[in-house]
């Protein structure tokens, strides 16, 4: 499978990047609006792969050459940014490609991180409607630390719950998160149900800011 | 510590009063609208406890009956109920006591389970409004499984994210909570966080209904 992520320079987009690569034979694409950041960030994320034994090679191209490129599209920006990426990249994409959205809105307010809903209801119903139509969407990775995922030496014992409505294309999403070792992928439903995991992320952050001792945190459902 | 658990016939009023009675010392005080249904529960309860090999003794009472015996007082009531449970037992309440919900606003929708939050923003929030301006209001107990709970013999292992504003009244709660073996509590931040505690409640529904082999789940946080 060609996985392309996009805004891939970012900190999910490394977490991924250099997990897939090391876990898997999946050929990682780095996107970004600047193809020479997404080049330069495929070279560093092959060099921490390398530093732990593993030769691989990553690529780095402009977001919608990266996306002409992949089966899986993972949307590694910010919310505010997502529509406008869907968009930009929109030309690039099939019926047979996948768009995964790992994107929480969150707020800061009195008493701590609030979940910030987009009008849709939730990034990933935000995704779905700005993606061509035949183009299947998939939320999942919200809750994934960052850090640790890009820290080869932690280890995760971490779930992810997935959402989606296309279950083709939600099956293979899992099928991708479980590769990573000590990533179990969970279904959590349809896209209906994605407001709920979002609000997960902002909760992590309030657990990791009030108790000593948990930072860069996940979650297991058991 | 006297505990009392209005609405503690129902499935988490159970499986709270079984654990405090049999992991704590503290006093278990059954409260129902039916004070027979309140004292049948209670000795129920203290036979589920017995059968594992500990004497404790359980009382039932009339909510506010119960609500006057208590130090602490757990709202297990659905939460269209709290607003007028609480307001059915105000007059014995004061400064003294600390008022505990775990209840999660839920609704299915399609896609799965849907959290569901009143106006005031979350069940948390409505409770603190229908509360007597002194008496403080704590969010905790909203992921638990409830049949795990009042299963003696099952491990728990799991956590229960608490939030409220007043700092010594979430402290107490914590403690009431680690009291039970098993059972890790987080500082979950201020009532104004509450909404992303409760929405996990229809999450872990979405995640048990969608995989095989994962039933009556709780959350950890790692």
């Amino acid at each position: 499978m060609r996985i392309a992520l996009l805004g891939g320079t970012g900190d999910i987009g490394a977490g991924l990047a250099v997990r897939w690569a090391y876990h898997t034979h999946h050929d990682v694409v780095i996107g970004s609006r600047d193809p020479d950041a997404a080049h330069d960030a495929a070279d560093e994320y092959a060099e921490a792969v390398a530093s732990h034994g593993r030769e691989r090679k990553l690529t780095g191209f402009e977001n919608a050459m990266a996306t002409d490129r992949a089966d899986v599209v993972v949307l590694c920006v910010p919310p505010y940014h997502v529509a406008d990426t869907v968009e930009s990249v929109a030309d690039e994409l099939d019926g047979d490609d996948i768009l995964v959205t790992p994107a929480a809105g969150i707020k800061r307010e009195d008493g701590g991180f609030r979940s910030h809903a987009p009008s849709a209801g939730s990034v990933t119903a935000l995704v779905a409607d700005a993606a061509p139509d035949d183009v299947p969407v998939v939320g999942a990775f919200h809750t994934l630390p960052a850090g640790r995922l890009a820290d080869l030496d932690a280890e995760l014992d971490i779930d992810t719950p997935v959402v989606g409505d296309d279950d083709s294309a939600k099956r293979q999403v899992i099928g991708l998160a479980e590769d990573i070792d000590g990533l179990r992928a969970l279904d959590a439903g349809g896209i209906g149900a994605a407001a709920e995991v979002e609000s997960v992320t902002p909760l992590l952050l309030n657990v990791a800011q009030n108790n000593d001792g948990l930072h860069d945190l996940g979650v297991r459902f058991q």
